[in-house]
C-alpha cells in the first residue's frame, strides 16, 4: 500500500486521478473545530488531498456523513479481548478504531518474548495499525510467580522494532521509588524514549520523581484532581474506560477544548461482551460528549493528540501526507462509524477476509497438578482477617477486616456475610504453590468460578464456596487449556475455552461474546451479582493495584508493598 | 549535566536537597493557563520537582517572577545573526531563548558538509542548546552557482546524529511538484522523519502535492488566509518574524488558544542590530500580546507546541523530567527575561566564559578575480526592461517593466527614477560568472554598497549607481574575506569582515551591531531609503522567493523557475 513520492505528489495536486475519493462529506477539521466539505483524496496509504475538488479511480460517496481521523487506543491490552489480535481488529476496527497501542504484557508473563513477537508479526498483518510498547513489569512484582521474566537485556533488542514504541506501563512504581535495580536498569536502557506510566492515586512529590525518571504518559487516574495534578506535571493523561476500571465519567470534566491537546483516551481492557452491548472508543466518544464535552475536545483526544502524545506524526489529522485512517460517522454525537478506512483500505469483510493470519503461540501453557478439594482450605489462628473488598467498577481493592473463628483449622467461607473463598493457584509449571483468602462483593451463595485470566501473572484463580465445586473448575481450566468455568452442585455449568496461552480464544469474537453471555448468566446463577464476575475477579491478583490483593504466594497489603504473613 | 535516574527520584521526591531550587516565583502552567505559585526542583540539567516545596543545594530567590518554559526558535539560520554560533549563543540565550533549530544552509552553500559539522560540533558546547536540521537544498535551485552542493547520499550519514532533526527548509519546492530526481532522492532518503517546509504563496492543490511528499512543518505563509490554509491541512506553522521578513503583525490572528498547539515561532533571519534594539523571540512574544493575541496561545507557541511539533518530548514545560529551561519574567506582557536556566546552567557571564570554542572554518572563502568597473555594464537592446521591485520588510519582490533606453550599448541607471544597477557575481573561485540587471526601492543617489551575505549561494553581490565604487566596494571584499561595505567618491565608507565562510563575523556581537549602525548610516548617506539595506539585499538573489530575483547567472523568474534570458 506504500506508494512512490512521485505518485503521492502527482495524485495531490490533481494532475492524475487519485485511486479512491471520498465525495460530498463534511470533514470536521480538528484543528479550527469547522466542518467542511471537501473532497478526500487517497493514493495508496496515504490521504493526499483535502480542500478541494478530486476524481477519483474509485469513489466513495459520503453524502450525509461526517468524516472524522480514525481513532487511536492509547493503551490496552489486547489480550483481554480474549481473542486473537486478528479477531480484535475484527471486531473493533469498524467502530473506527484504527490505531492500537497495546502491551502484550498478559502473554508476555505467559510466555515471554515469544508472546511479543507473536503480537508484533500479528501486527503487521491487522487491517487496524498495532503498535506495540514493550511490557516493563513481566512480572508485575516480586510477590508473584509468572511464566515468564523479561529483565532489560531481554527488551533492548527490540527497542528500534518499526513497530515498537518503548516500553509499556510501568507498574511497578514503588519499585522505581525505591529505585529498584531491575526497574532502573530498564528505564536507562529506554531513557529518551517513550516510557509509559502505571501509578494509581501516586500524588505530590512522590509522583514528581516518578516522572522525573522520565515517565511520559498515564492512564491510572481515577479522580479529575488526580488526572489534573499528573497534566499539569506534563503527563499526558490517557483517559479509561476499560470493562471494569471505568473512569470516563470522572474525568470528564477535563476534557475542556484547553485541556484536549495534552489528553487522550483508552481502554486498558475491554472484552467483547462490552464491546458488543456498549462499543469501544466509540462509546467514549458519545458518553463523553453526552456528558457535555465539547465534541472538538473529544475528537482531538480520540485522534490528533493521542497521536501527537506518542510521537505518530504520520496520523490522527485528515490531511495530505498523513495515514488514510478516516471514520465516516452518522453524526458526531452518534458516533456510529458507517464507512471505516485504515491505511487507505476500506474495513469490510473482504479486507479481513484477506489478511494473512499467523500460528498461535503458548499452546498447553497451563501445566499444574489436579487440583484437590481441600487445598482450599484457609488456615489461621487470629480470628482477625483481611478480606478484599471489592469496589464494583473499580480495580482498587479495599482492605477489610473481618472476624472469621477457625473451624476444624479452616476459615470457611461465609455467604451470609458475603465472604467468599478465593485461592490462586500458580499454573505455569513452577511447583503450583497457592495461597487462600477471602473475598467480599461477589454475592455468591454457592458453587464457585475459576479463571486463568488473572492479571498479571495469570495463574489458576478459584472464586467459590464449595471447595468441591472450586476443584471441579479448576480442574476443568487444565483440560481445556485455560479459560473460564462456573460450577456448582458438582456440574460445570458453563465453560470458555482460552487455549492460546490460557488468555485468549481460537474462535470468532462472535462465539466468545456469546460463551460470555451464558457465563455471566451461569455466575448470577449462583447469586453473583457483580456485572463481570470474571473481569473483577481478574484485578484481584494484581498487586500493583492498591490496596489488597491476592497471588500465589498470599495476600498482598499493596500499600506496604509485601505480603502478609 | 546528565544526572543517575536515582538522583533525579530522590530529588524530585524530595528525600535530598535538589541541586538548584527556584523559590517563591509563579510558573505560567501552559496546560490550564494558571499562574501557580511553587518551588521548582531542578536536578543537573533536569526539572525534578514541581507544585510543591524544596529545599535545594541552592536556592534562587525569584520572588515577583513569572516563571515560563525556555522558548524555543523553531527555524532560523544562525549565519543571519552574522556572529558565531557561540556570539549567537551569548547574544539571545539571555533573553530567553533555550533552543534553537538551525537550519547551516548559509555555510553549507560555501563549504558544504565542512559548515555542517562545524555547527553540529559547536552545537554540543552552547549554553543554548542547538538543534541542527540538514540543508535540503544546497544549492537551493540549479540556476545558481554555490559553493558546494549537498545531495541526499551526503546528507543521509548524518540523519541519526542526536542533534539532527531531519531535513531542513525544502525551499525547492518547484522541484518537489516537478518531481525532480534529486529532491525525491532527499525526499525520499528522510521519509517518515521530519522535514520541514518552505513554499511561500503555494495554496491549493499543488500545497496538498507538496504536502503529501512528507513536509511538516513550514514558515513562509504571509497571510492569515494562506498560514489557516496550511494549519488545515495538517502542517505546523512557525510564524515567522525576521529581521527582514516580518509575518507576525499579518499572522497574529490565528495565534488563538485554539490553534496555538499546532502554531510555532520562527525568527528565520535577524541580525544583532536588530536583537539589541528588539529583541529576539522575546520581541515576537511581548508584540504578539500587544496585538491582543492571549498569553497562555502565545508561550504555548513560543515553547510547548514548538517542543511538540519537532518531537523534542524532552521540553516546552515547566515539569518534572523535562529540561530545566526556564525564564523568569518581569511579567507575561513585557517578556523580559531577567533569569534565564539553559539545561540547569544559569545563562550568566561565567557560563558564557565556561564554553569550549571550536575554532572556525571556511577562511578565506571569497576567491575571485579583481573586480572592474566595466563589468558592471548592463547590455541590451530592448528598452523594456525587467526590473527587481523591492518590498520592504519582504523577501517577495514585484517584477516590474520599466524602459530604459541604451546608451552606448549600456542601460546606466538611473537615480531619479530609483533604477540601480545590481551585479552578482560568483565568488566561490569557479569562473567568476555574473549578471547584472535593474532593482528599484533602494532609493541609493550615489555610490556602491556590496555583500558578501547573499541568499542561498552567497555570491558577491553589488548595488550601485556608480561603477568604479562598485568595483571598489567589491574589491574590498575580496581583501577582508567578504562582508558588508559602503563606497561613495572612491571612497570605502564603512565596512564590516566576515571571514568565517563570508558570512560570519569572529568579534563579539557588540562589535557586529556597532558595524551594522555605522553601515546603515553610510548607506543612508548615498540615500537609501530602506531600512535594513543589506538584510534586503541578501534577498534579491534567492529564486526560490517570487516573483524576480538575480543570481550569477542572470535575472531569474520564479513564478516560471527560468532564468530570463
Amino acid at each position: 500500500m506504500r506508494r512512490s513520492l512521485s505518485d503521492l505528489i502527482d495524485q495531490g495536486r490533481g494532475l492524475v486521478p487519485a485511486e479512491i475519493v471520498l465525495k460530498n462529506g463534511r470533514v470536521f477539521d480538528l484543528i479550527t473545530g469547522e466542518l467542511v466539505q471537501t473532497d478526500v483524496a487517497i493514493c495508496g496509504d496515504t490521504i493526499v488531498g483535502t480542500f478541494g475538488s478530486y476524481d477519483g479511480l474509485r469513489e466513495i460517496d459520503c453524502t450525509g456523513r461526517i468524516l472524522v481521523p480514525g481513532f487511536i487506543d492509547t493503551h490496552l491490552h489486547i489480550e483481554s479481548s480474549l481473542v486473537t489480535p486478528f479477531e480484535f481488529d475484527r471486531c473493533v476496527c469498524p467502530r473506527g478504531i484504527t490505531t492500537a497501542i497495546c502491551d502484550p504484557h498478559e502473554i508476555a508473563n505467559v510466555c515471554g518474548l515469544d508472546g511479543i513477537r507473536y503480537f508484533l508479526e500479528a501486527s503487521a498483518r491487522t487491517v487496524m495499525d498495532i503498535r506495540v510498547q514493550l511490557s516493563s513489569c513481566v512480572p508485575s512484582t516480586h510477590m508473584e510467580t509468572s511464566g515468564a521474566a523479561l529483565e532489560a537485556a531481554d527488551l533492548a533488542p527490540l527497542m528500534d522494532h518499526p513497530r515498537v514504541i518503548g516500553l509499556a506501563e510501568f507498574m511497578n512504581f514503588p519499585g522505581v521509588l525505591m529505585k529498584d535495580a531491575g526497574c532502573l536498569a530498564k528505564l536507562e536502557a529506554f531513557r529518551g524514549r517513550h516510557i509509559d506510566g502505571h501509578a494509581p492515586l501516586l500524588r505530590g512529590k512522590d509522583l514528581n520523581g516518578y516522572i522525573a525518571a522520565g515517565i511520559r504518559t498515564e492512564h491510572e487516574a481515577t479522580t479529575a484532581e488526580e488526572a489534573l495534578e499528573k497534566l499539569r506535571k506534563g503527563m499526558r493523561v490517557l483517559i479509561r474506560e476499560g470493562s471494569v476500571s471505568k473512569d470516563l465519567h470522572a474525568l470528564v470534566p477535563l476534557l475542556t477544548e484547553r485541556h484536549s491537546p495534552y489528553l487522550c483516551l483508552c481502554t486498558d481492557d475491554r472484552n467483547p461482551l462490552d464491546i458488543a452491548e456498549h462499543g469501544h472508543l466509540d462509546h467514549m466518544i458519545r458518553t463523553a460528549i453526552r456528558l457535555g464535552a465539547p465534541p472538538l475536545a473529544v475528537y482531538r483526544a480520540a485522534s490528533l493528540s493521542a497521536a501527537e502524545a506518542f510521537g505518530l506524526k504520520d496520523r490522527g489529522l485528515i490531511a495530505p501526507g498523513k495515514r488514510a485512517d478516516i471514520v465516516g460517522l452518522d453524526s458526531l454525537e452518534d458516533c456510529h462509524a458507517m464507512l471505516v478506512l485504515a491505511g487507505g483500505v476500506v474495513a469490510d469483510d473482504a479486507a479481513f477476509a484477506a489478511r494473512q493470519m499467523v500460528a498461535p503461540v503458548a499452546r498447553r501453557s497451563v501445566v499444574l497438578a489436579e487440583v484437590r478439594a481441600e487445598q482450599f482450605r484457609c488456615p489461621g489462628n487470629l480470628a482477625d482477617t483481611p478480606v478484599i473488598g471489592i469496589l464494583p467498577g473499580k480495580i482498587i481493592t479495599e482492605r477489610l477486616t473481618e472476624e472469621i473463628v477457625p473451624q476444624d483449622g479452616d476459615k470457611r467461607p461465609d455467604p451470609a456475610r458475603d465472604l467468599a473463598r478465593i485461592a490462586v493457584i500458580e499454573r505455569h509449571g513452577k511447583g503450583g504453590g497457592r495461597a487462600t483468602g477471602f473475598v467480599r462483593g461477589f454475592g455468591m451463595q454457592r458453587g464457585a468460578i475459576a479463571s486463568t485470566v488473572c492479571h498479571d501473572h495469570h495463574n489458576l484463580t478459584v472464586v467459590g464456596i464449595d471447595y468441591e465445586d472450586m476443584a471441579l473448575a479448576a480442574n476443568r481450566l487444565r483440560e481445556i487449556e485455560g479459560g473460564f468455568a462456573v460450577a456448582a452442585g458438582g456440574r460445570i455449568l458453563a465453560e470458555l475455552a482460552l487455549p492460546l496461552a490460557g488468555l485468549m480464544s481460537l474462535r470468532p469474537f462472535e462465539e466468545v461474546r456469546d460463551a460470555l453471555t451464558a457465563l455471566r448468566a451461569a455466575a448470577r446463577g449462583l447469586g453473583v451479582t457483580l456485572e463481570e464476575p470474571f473481569l473483577q475477579l481478574a484485578f484481584l491478583a494484581l498487586p500493583v493495584i492498591p490496596h489488597l490483593k491476592i497471588t500465589d504466594r498470599g495476600m498482598v497489603d499493596v500499600d506496604r508493598f509485601e505480603i502478609l504473613s
